[in-house]
């Protein structure tokens, strides 16, 4: 069992070989002043059942091509299988054709891995369930909701909670969260409507929030604008504090600089996006998600069931 | 341009044609004491574009081995280009992995269909709209809630109505059918609990329905359980009446005999799913789908957009 | 080793693992009210071999399409090897495009079965040897025969015996059964022609079978007709007595009343298509075809040669 | 539309393009000093729809490689549509796995063909319908039986004829032949056993040929053996005269010089396979397949149904 | 005739749509803050013959993801064909696999390519012919040496000229180019040696240099060094003094600084690599590579040869 | 492990099977007389690891097919993995489009492998290292030059030597085995013109060749042109004597006969292309492959590294 990190997932690929017990395998990754990505795999792995561990972090496309390019490599240096292990999905929201003559990315995506040569993929908390159809090679999909609600169960913050949905397209996730913790659920409805040639954007609590604790869900954190909207609302709709739980904490554009001054408590999440020191700040926390995707590599690698890793 | 239409979808087919201006291509169809299925196209379709309607519905899979064994058939009558006309897409339900060792059917489908020999595909309100990427053939996917929202304006059913969710999963559609009507949306939370061996379906509305005219919203009705219990809940929450839009009336076990029995005012589906004389009763009005896939197929077939279908 | 049947052969999963002493694979196979089937493994079969037993038997494309749901489960739990095992192909007769814009049903199943996800299939007496090469992935073709003349060897049948094909298509299978027993062969030539408008079918019988004991063969038994033409022809024509052969009861429409009505002896048959109890009839005799699959997939699964088994 | 011709076709694709009124591609084709065989193609053939006509002659894997070879250059040039015509399929009669671990290598030359870029093909008597299911890509399969028939009803030689099919294998077809001629049919049974070590083969008639004009009826004529053997036999069972029938011309090794050496009449073929001058005698009818073949590629191209040449 | 250009190629997109006559397809792209690349098409392509314009250029991977993602969006939107058009081809020079265990990046990509919906490609002056052999689907092969060829005719430089190549694996090419210019050839003999720990290269000039205007020929030119090891070897060898050509002005990491300093009287490249002011001095030359585009797009669409430009 | 050799391979397949300590698989192969290849594994390779080596040897169509017929008879008996192993690779110079409307038959050859049932290549000495990328399959690309290298270091033949490619194509790998001898490079310059309609070829040497020994290096030897011309050359510019190294000994046509009779000391080749005793010459000096290629598959069978072999 040999697990090879893209350069993107260096501290979350030693992380998850710690758990194993394995060494990272030797790689030597480096662009050319050309920009061309070279990939040299250092140690033989015939043979071998290879993993690779590689989430989306811009540079996006350059962290999905080294994937690519390490993935052609290893098939070619005839490994026996080959699973990539894809902590955040590259271009996981583009994932339908909501509007006339769009890509669906995320299925270009899975393709191109098939292409490359992936035998199998492990995801986490994909932003729709039917994205593992994407795939036809078997796909195991985790989710990070266990690790995500221990934290608040362990602080004991559940008293008088409700669990909230910043979008109408979080509400199905958001619902799986709130039943886990046993909270009710509510959700923000957001509309664009154009009036006299601008666009207007009205938001609205559905659900009842008042006087409560509200944890705002969603799997991802971009530019924490949702995020921030809705606490400006649940705020203004008499919700006692707000705290937030998103697996993966993409903190793009200006997302640290507002969320760290939001009034939000606690802004919980995972390191399937790596999180660098000048991005935290005291109202952020990170989990590990290293154990539970070792443990789905180690079941993968023995041939045990993952089954009990989904719930 | 060629129609062909399956056993399964006889009278849409001809609805279709009538509207397009075209006969329906000739073919025999029918299934030997074996119980094996038979087809010989009675007409030359050599270079020609040919379409293919075939909905979903009982005996499922024979009206799906209809279509796959009608496409091996013009395929190897050396036709141009086959579209599938799929107004309710088999298995469409099961378009996720949400529990171990489960297919994905929907899936599944979509690549049976290509393996025949399908070039593209017509679609009608799929319960998900990442369904479109189980393909890489051009996939249109079109909507009847501009169909179902024309009866609820010409009613003069939108004041102080809001639309409803049954469940979780159905918040992002029904927002949007909320959205095009104009009036707020709240739904269902419904959950599974087990207690002392024993499991119980909790349910509650989230969102303000007392004294609102509820118009419950979903892709589609098929045993009519969530409707049921969705409208007891709201009329019990104070809703002044319930209405209810399914696109897709699929209407099984003992779904008309409760329906028809239910306080519902009136439920609107579509005819993508055929609804026989004996399954109708006056609570239940069925809109025609055929303009929408005839004007779909016109454009298909002239090269024209069809994106101001999806809207 | 794991091995799983559809719903439709039961019986016959059962007998096959008594065999191998291995317990069947646990799964849950049921239809929802919609008639949508539903699959879920229950138990794991990661990187396990795994065989799917499922024949064809009315209705027919439930029977395929359950098959085909079972394989794309299986496969996306990750097994590492998956064989059907199909004791009566689905669709096996339409296996030639005789007329034009016809289908070749029996090449699209065996397509549909590889993109599903099938590796390996075995079948049992097809009828071509041809269908074989519907497949590029590993296909074992085993028949029956060695089973049926057991029959008539151990009833001490032969003397004077001559094996009759009731059709031009039959005389090479029939040759070849005939060779096995020892006896001379004929057959029975069947002509449809028109006249006057109407269309008449002339049948007569090419060989010596006056006084002699006739031994229909044919791979399969549909609705009879065949066999009762031929029956009647031959005794016309002077046979003593006549029994009749066939691997496939598939014994469709009116056959069990008109063939156990009919002066035939004996008609042997196996049970890869399940015999009913109410199809039965003193004049059947039921042969078991487990032992020859079973034994054939052991070998599979050991690495040992099968080809014992084809004589 | 443009037709070329393979090395081993040359004749016969001259013949089809006077036919079809257009001038064979002018391609240049040999083979360097090390046996290598080279393409190039020597007009523009962009977005053209191309034929490419060559049968399977000695040396056969040559014809065949060079067909590929063509295809490749063919498509690398961008042609629109590429049907292969092959007036005698190469390794025909390898279609089935009847002995344990050895090829069906019609179904390895169909797939062949379609890597290489193959469309579309069109065949003449294959010896068994099922090798059209080899195929996925529309296979259109023709018979020179109208052709061979006519030869016979033109010299007058039905009355008091049967036609024979010289090996059980044979029998469909010739009874196909037979039922265009309307004569009674026969056939020979052949039988290999091993007697103290010793392989013999037994022959015997079945069906009566007594005082009759038997016509041997086979796709194709090898080395004679079993046109040769089956004369004797049906001479030895009161046989008048004996002709024969076959559509491709094969005659390997010593069949010249035993054909024209035996009592048959007439062996009456067609020159699906070309018949050098130094392999023609008295006793052999070579008639022309040009016409049929012209005529099918015209229908193809002009998208004309070309069912009724199936007849 | 649709022309698309990614961004990484606007100037030339627009360049070849003046010699082409159209205006560019106009598609809105950009980077969400997440750096995820949108693409959306703004007009109906449905059944339009579609060129897609995109060079190789930092960020590469960025670019080439564009590519695929603009190819993605097209195919969904029903384009009839789909050619790419690749000035300089991503990854070019990782075309083979010279050490154990690296990719072959420039296979990859071809395969990525046809993945994502190419039919056809258009490339410029691969670094190797065979590259050409990476794709089945037609790729043109343009060359720009006839560009550079005329630049030194016009300019009077062949008088007492030889090329030369930098280094071994670029002689085939320049040895062409000195043929088409009439030259005699050269080429620097580079080795790696290891002595006492340390890597020392060793150069040579093979051929004849002294007293000759040296122009070095290379199809591309990326840090310069080649280049400028060369030239000084060259002037040490008593060339009479040194000019360069190039298809392809990577012109990475300091290659501007030194080249601009270097004693190269005049860089002679084209634009199939964008070459923005701040890299431009004066001994650069920049020709157009866009007439030689056009005109092979031009004659794609009319169905005409292109092999005149090859030359 | 099992080791099958095609016909054309005997030798050099026992010679293989002597150095790993295995027999030789038992397969009959032999022609019909119609010239059809027929292939019978004669032991179960069921789940086996198999190797098939074949090299490409007049006739080399026949040679190709047997290959491919072999690998389906392989592949249908269910085997493993299975490895083609290919000396000399079918068309090999084949391999990019230098002309308008040529076929690239080395990517042919690539496809119809894997077609065929390939999982894996061997091959020695491709005259383009770009030629790897054909395959998607892992592809081992082993050199013959050590062992070429080891006959001019063991006779002492080094002093005063330059190695010298016969053409501009060669030099790339002329130079690496220059490099390997630790001798200086030059190389022949040939040029094709057209002077008053008749062609006429002009060559020279570029690089210092007077009073050394010079050793011509190609990847093969064919008809032996470029090898007597550039002798001829070289002779004429005063090299003291010549010698010439290629891997494969092609030796079609004149070459015997020629270069037997020529000034060239030794011509050292290996056997990857079997050298019969008639073409064999004092001047000819013929070393064994088979280590290399046994040590290769005794690494591919154990799953250790075969990196070191490339070296």
């Amino acid at each position: 069992m040999r697990v090879f990190g893209g350069r993107a997932t260096r501290a979350l690929t030693e992380d998850i070989c710690a758990h194993l017990g394995v060494e990272p395998g030797r790689a030597e990754i480096f662009k050319f002043s050309n920009d061309n990505t070279f990939v040299r795999i250092e140690e033989s792995v015939r043979e071998e059942e290879v993993f690779v561990v590689q989430t989306s972090v811009p540079p996006v496309d350059e962290a999905f091509m080294e994937l690519l390019i390490l993935v052609d490599a290893l098939r070619r240096a005839s490994v026996k299988r080959l699973t990539a292990v894809l902590p955040y999905y590259p271009y996981v929201r583009s994932d339908k054709k909501d509007q006339p003559r769009v890509p669906i990315t995320a299925r270009l995506v899975a393709d191109l891995l098939v292409t490359a040569g992936v035998d199998r993929v492990v995801t986490v908390d994909l932003t729709a369930d039917q994205i593992q159809g994407f795939f036809t090679i078997p796909a195991d999909h985790l989710t990070a909701q266990p690790v995500l609600a221990r934290y608040f169960q362990d602080k004991g913050l559940l008293d008088n909670a409700v669990v909230v949905a910043p979008d109408p397209g979080a509400v199905k996730r958001a619902q799986r969260f709130a039943q886990r913790l046993g909270t009710p659920v509510a959700f923000v409805d957001k509309r664009r409507t154009s009036s006299s040639g601008m666009e207007v954007t009205a938001t609205t609590v559905v659900g009842d929030v008042s006087g409560r604790r509200a944890i705002l869900f969603d799997e991802e954190v971009d530019r924490g604008s949702s995020l921030l909207e809705a606490t400006d609302l649940l705020l203004r709709h008499g919700a006692s504090e707000v705290y937030a739980a998103c697996t993966h904490a993409v903190l793009s554009g200006p997302a640290v600089e507002r969320l760290s001054a939001s009034p939000i408590r606690q802004l919980v999440v995972t390191d399937t996006v790596p999180v660098p020191v000048h991005k935290r700040w005291d109202g952020l926390t990170v989990l590990s998600i290293a154990p539970l995707l070792a443990e789905c590599m180690r079941r993968i690698h023995t041939g045990r069931s993952v089954s009990t890793l989904f719930a």
